[in-house]
């Protein structure tokens, strides 16, 4: 069966190619260039209707939101490659915590550092300073309680690598690198051998040589 | 087993004590008053490192955030009730996908609407009218994609009931009452339909009765 994923150069999307490479699957990709609004084309409209990437397609059937697909495809190829989602539903459990909390806490302060930083210059829109300062305070906030819990555990849902550490790759690659906050992580003992580890993983390597920021 | 969830008279909590009544369990439940500032004492933040509710602990075991607790609870009582995770790997993937398109796109604007319409006046803060221009319309946008979605399904995931449909009553109580904004649920007659469907299963009217909103 043919995967394909849509939109593999964007941030979202790479939480699912890395889900994709760390089981070891072949996929097919094919580009949505969102600064072009070819999000809200009819045709891709058709297939993701709230306009959003990534959406993955596998055979005859679709699935979208970058979170879902990764438990899709990790709970589908379960067997193959790590288990991304822990051995007992206590883990998973503690899983799907973290993963909830990249989700609504780690990921709305990034994502508006992200657009306010990185994308507005390029799209010709003045940064807002004020939600520049009040993100980064509360990413700055959620990174303090990571310190604690990464002081207990090597990986945030315990032990063990899984989609929980794996969804905050791709948007803190902006933050180390365009959005120049590098010092939020690296200022954090545990948070930083947490993120060396884990963006050191050839799964993520690989998508970062592949699938170079789009800016 | 004891099952102890925090802060039951809250919107947020409420997606995890619907799944618990759904599921037959018995629990206990510890109050934490948001309006007071309780999530933001010491004991509390011990428990969970946030300040946010809520809280499951089963016995020696402790999770936080709503989603993440409904999907472990319908994962370890997988065998009684309603089956609210889907039958197979495909259609917990749908389950999985609309829980994450509530998380991240049904839920802000509604929040953002539950915030500056029921809890300003009560907090003596001013409601920002532009935001909650914005936010209805974003949230009707949503629920035109809802409406297509569920000219097709009786429920968003396909036609059976999963923990997608109960993560949205909470606060679509909130928008139905309180806010005043009845209207974008009933002009929608699918919508309306799964309104109407969702909200009158026992477990959810079990939760109005036993746990009034607090305000």
């Amino acid at each position: 069966m043919v995967l394909t994923i849509y939109a593999p150069l964007f941030a979202s999307s790479k939480r699912a190619v890395v889900t994709l490479i760390e089981k070891g699957l072949e996929f097919e990709t094919v580009n949505v260039d969102l600064l072009k609004g070819e999000q809200r084309n009819p045709e891709y409209i058709a297939i993701q209707p709230f306009g959003k990437i990534p959406v993955l397609v596998d055979g005859d059937y679709k699935i979208f939101e970058s979170r879902a697909i990764m438990r899709y495809i990790a709970e589908k190829y379960r067997s193959q490659g790590p288990d991304l989602l822990g051995k007992t539903v206590e883990e998973r459990g503690q899983v799907e915590q973290w993963l909830d909390v990249e989700a609504t806490s780690y990921h709305p302060p990034l994502l508006a550092l992200t657009l306010n930083i990185v994308f507005a210059p390029l799209m010709g829109l003045v940064a807002d300073e004020k939600v520049i300062k009040e993100s980064e305070e509360k990413l700055g906030e959620v990174l303090d309680v990571y310190e604690a819990q990464l002081s207990k555990n090597e990986y945030l849902a315990g032990d063990f690598v899984s989609l929980a550490d794996l969804a905050h790759l791709p948007f803190t690659e902006y933050l180390v690198g365009p959005i120049g906050k590098a010092n939020m992580i690296k200022d954090r003992k545990h948070v930083s051998a947490w993120w060396d580890k884990i963006s050191n993983r050839p799964a993520w390597k690989e998508v970062s040589e592949k699938f170079a920021l789009p800016i």
